[in-house]
């Protein structure tokens, strides 16, 4: 392949820790070219001056930056709402987008709004949007103008989830999630400094956290969500208390559903986050006792619940090999 | 306090993590002296030869030391069943014992057998044996002769949901746990290597954990319990699911249960394990949502779940200041 | 001892992490009573409400409350030139301050002026006080009315240096230090955040740091000194190298000089920051090839780098038992 | 290129940390197919049931499998004088051998002999050897049959300091080293368990480190070398300790030195682990003062440090693209 015929990338946001991810990993694709990579804070800087883990030798540009127009996709990492305008006008252009937003992820608008506590700002293009999660939609996302990427949280609780509610194999769902703090974003904040979290573990969010409705709407059916904090940088793990009519099915169903996946698998053993720190995997097992069940599923929260999945529904989209510059090995 | 009227204290095993600690609040107790620690690994070496962190003068004696007979009391944490004989023989001779191991937990000796794989050697000494769970038990606890210091996971549930299913307000109990990595005791195991567990998490015992009985035994129903190994030293947070007929009359239960308590008490805000790590606190808080309700709890695994507890139980036999020797401020 | 007779305690500036673990250690002192504590941006909220990790009654006061004036002895743990007024005004009351930031802590005013960048407020005040390296100058604290509490990096170094320096045993001194987190003290800032220092490591103030010219006026020579940030809480580590005349002089020096000493002490195992975490310890070892020295040295950069040494330094002051209040065995 | 194009890859000790890490870069690598993997602990498992974090194939053999005598080139990781015998086999059959061990590092048999406490087995052999320090011996890795991979904390203090030893600017060299955990490989060894190195630091091996030698040897003048404990998984943080006649001078050599390098800058604000971690890189800067410098370096001790380098130095023997498998950037 010529250099010519790589896909000329952009990220909108990439100062932030999903943005940063999505560009370390286009930067070592085979099959991209990032082109432009944006961010208020660091406009004009390069990107290696402001993180020097980041030898890339691009300059940070401003979300008005013409080159965005000339991509043939581009990762939208902003805060909800304040990308809308732009997806639309990239999308106006013939632009493929990848939101890694909240915004176009849920099917029922009104839903977003009270969850989000805002009004859409774009409900013709929620329309437009395919729920990314890639494993479960490879159709509809390779023929996508707009995919929006699901939640970390939600990622982890809907890959094996998915297939015993489509089954009717599961009921009265807890999900008690535990989370690496990079999940939180980038912040200059107390309390996400290393004092505070070295050493320590919490709860927080109960009966309100926003990816609960997330998982309800697709599963299609209410949820019970916790997550925690953990003292680790990347990482979620999600144990899933759930009653079953037919454990043997369920555990039929668990084994079977993602055989030929390359980045989903079912396991034996429980999955640990180690299993999946820094690959775009995603690993879960289940047990049984009567007609109880605990689903065990591990994935790193930056890649498969975030960047990872996000460069993984590129590939899909532009037909490239679906594993190209995703990690599937979990290094010590 | 002349030196002569401070009581004689005695550890059995104190090599171990949970020994180690008795060793410390022993050593720094305004109302004891240690006249004998014993460690059968390091037999003949001084304690602070071996531990560097703990300056005792003490040279580690074996388990036939006779000063263990001439102590008022005796911590005995060593593994399951291999205190038995030791523990019969020094309340023949008037010792007090505080035993740390599960095997005078459990009311139903059978029910130890089955969940511990054994016999047990002495189902007589277990029926004099008082269940250690300081601010439940403390007029039989006083008068005790034996005294089995509680599970750490267990304390960490029993103390918030002991009220509310002695007041018939909590049902359908799942207790998803998660503790650091001290609970699993000094250990030379890679799985317990640094390079193993930083950065990770885990869930294990499925269904199977010993703590599971415990904590069913003690509350009169059966409680789901989960494990898992947190990436910290110390600190066990238990998430605990239920449904309840009456939300506020169990949040009033659990507010007022503990109102006088000086190491256990309802917070509003979320408790931490950094809240409560290094101290022989409990702190836990509730939140309801229907009929669901949700406790966030979190003790020291190694205080109040296992040293702290054992020297609060010594304070009460001993008619000491119960807070004496105690830490109640958690340092950063 | 009747309540009456206790020490009345004031705290100024125990919001930040050096005040707060003087507020930790005064709360569980013998002879102590706290009665007031004093933070800026806190004034009003009770203590355990803004750190539920440290359930203190009191209610957070401003730096006028007329209680401070009231007190045996005041903290004061403000940023440089801070507290230089007040710390006057408690001195004409008689009150007896240990003052924990560098304002007092420099013989030669001009050398403090020139390192800080700050005209001294009070030089009258700064030539009444005391450098409070308490195991080389208790003669002088027990009569002080101003204590200047050593720096925390000075500390380890002084500690085993003094005596060599002071023999004309040790030249061409580098101190290479590594100092846990919380010694950069309560930050809202991305680079002290989790994410940033987890699995981190760094040098920073090369030739430039604040405590080089601290040392080198202390022990009477230049001092080439390396801060670096380790990813632990607490702690510093200081190697330090060294040529000397004589060897075996030097280790003779360094077995000797603190032998009856509480709190200091040599060991011929090199000491390591989890044998003296949480506790008033300093610990040190030395290793000599040819007329080359490397010393060793660990401290608790928040106990004997700060509270713990200004507590000992009060109980010195007051006559009390030197150790009271003080932790000597550190935990897990 | 096609599949039977790309090079045939042997791994000999793919289960400890090194070898592992091999495994998983060869795994990723364009341009290589990994046909055999031993260990002698593993024989016969399969390498993804042993490491669930790596989804690999293959079944582990031993050092027998004859499939190694087919490869192109193949990785020995084993303890010191292990690998000798294999490796001479190989090489009779025409297979290039990059060995990690420090078996074939030194140009001195008799300085190996004494610093690692045994008789070489094959010195003939060792003059076979080129030293890999990649970026400073391209020309004879290319041709080479057998190359040795440098040492890790060798490797942070070389490259910055080989150019100045070179041109005559440094002297009085000290290397106060700081390495994370997964540099004394996988251990069952309660002192590399979490609950003593989480929160701990310490340095070992003062004036006895057998990478003391191996530094000096390289440089060719006498290094005074301490290596430290980080409680990290990955990276090398060296600072290092000299004095030069000309500041300006070597400061110029420092900057120019690998100005066209992929993998090795000058950085002008200091580097950090966490800039390297998960990458071949190695960033240092430098600062002066009179005629003492101060340079530090930082690398990931399991690639640039080991596994990477040993792929680069594939890399350079086979004509590959020299940053073919190797990553560059380093995740948060």
């Amino acid at each position: 392949m010529k250099k010519s015929n790589k896909l000329k990338i952009g990220i909108v946001g990439a100062n932030g820790y999903a943005g940063a991810e999505v560009l370390r990993l286009i930067s070592a694709h085979p099959d991209c070219t990032l082109v432009v990579a944006t961010s208020r804070a660091n406009e004009g800087k390069r990107v290696c001056d402001v993180f020097p883990a980041l030898p890339c030798p691009l300059v940070f540009s401003g979300m008005k930056d013409p080159l965005l127009k000339t991509c043939d996709a581009v990762f939208v990492a902003l805060p909800q709402t304040a990308g809308a305008s732009l997806v639309g006008e990239l999308i106006d252009c013939g632009v493929r987008v990848i939101d890694l937003s909240a915004d176009y992820r849920f099917d029922d608008t009104e839903l977003y709004n009270g969850v989000y506590g805002v009004t859409h700002p774009r409900p013709d293009l929620n329309k437009l949007a395919v729920y990314g999660l890639c494993e479960t939609a490879r159709d509809k996302i390779r023929a996508a103008k707009l995919v929006a990427n699901p939640g970390c949280y939600v990622t982890s609780v809907l890959l094996p989830m998915l297939p015993l509610c489509r089954a009717g194999l599961a009921s009265n769902i807890i999900a008690d999630s535990k989370s690496g703090v990079s999940g939180a974003g980038r912040k200059s904040d107390e309390n996400y400094s290393y004092c505070n979290l070295d050493e320590n573990f919490k709860a927080y969010g109960l009966f309100t956290h926003r990816h609960a409705p997330e998982i309800s709407e697709k599963l299609g059916k209410e949820v019970l969500f916790t997550p925690h904090l953990l003292p680790v940088k990347r990482g979620i793990l999600s144990t899933v208390y759930f009653t079953t009519p037919d454990p043997d099915a369920a555990l039929e169903v668990l084994r079977g559903a993602y055989k030929s996946e390359p980045f989903v698998s079912y396991t034996d053993a429980l999955p640990e986050i180690g299993h999946v720190a820094h690959t775009n995997r995603c690993m879960f097992s289940a047990r049984f006792s009567g007609n109880r069940g605990i689903v065990i599923s591990v994935i790193d929260n930056l890649l498969k619940g975030a960047a990872g999945q996000a460069v993984q529904n590129m590939n899909i989209m532009f037909g490239l090999d679906e594993t190209a510059g995703l990690p599937q090995y979990s290094p010590i």
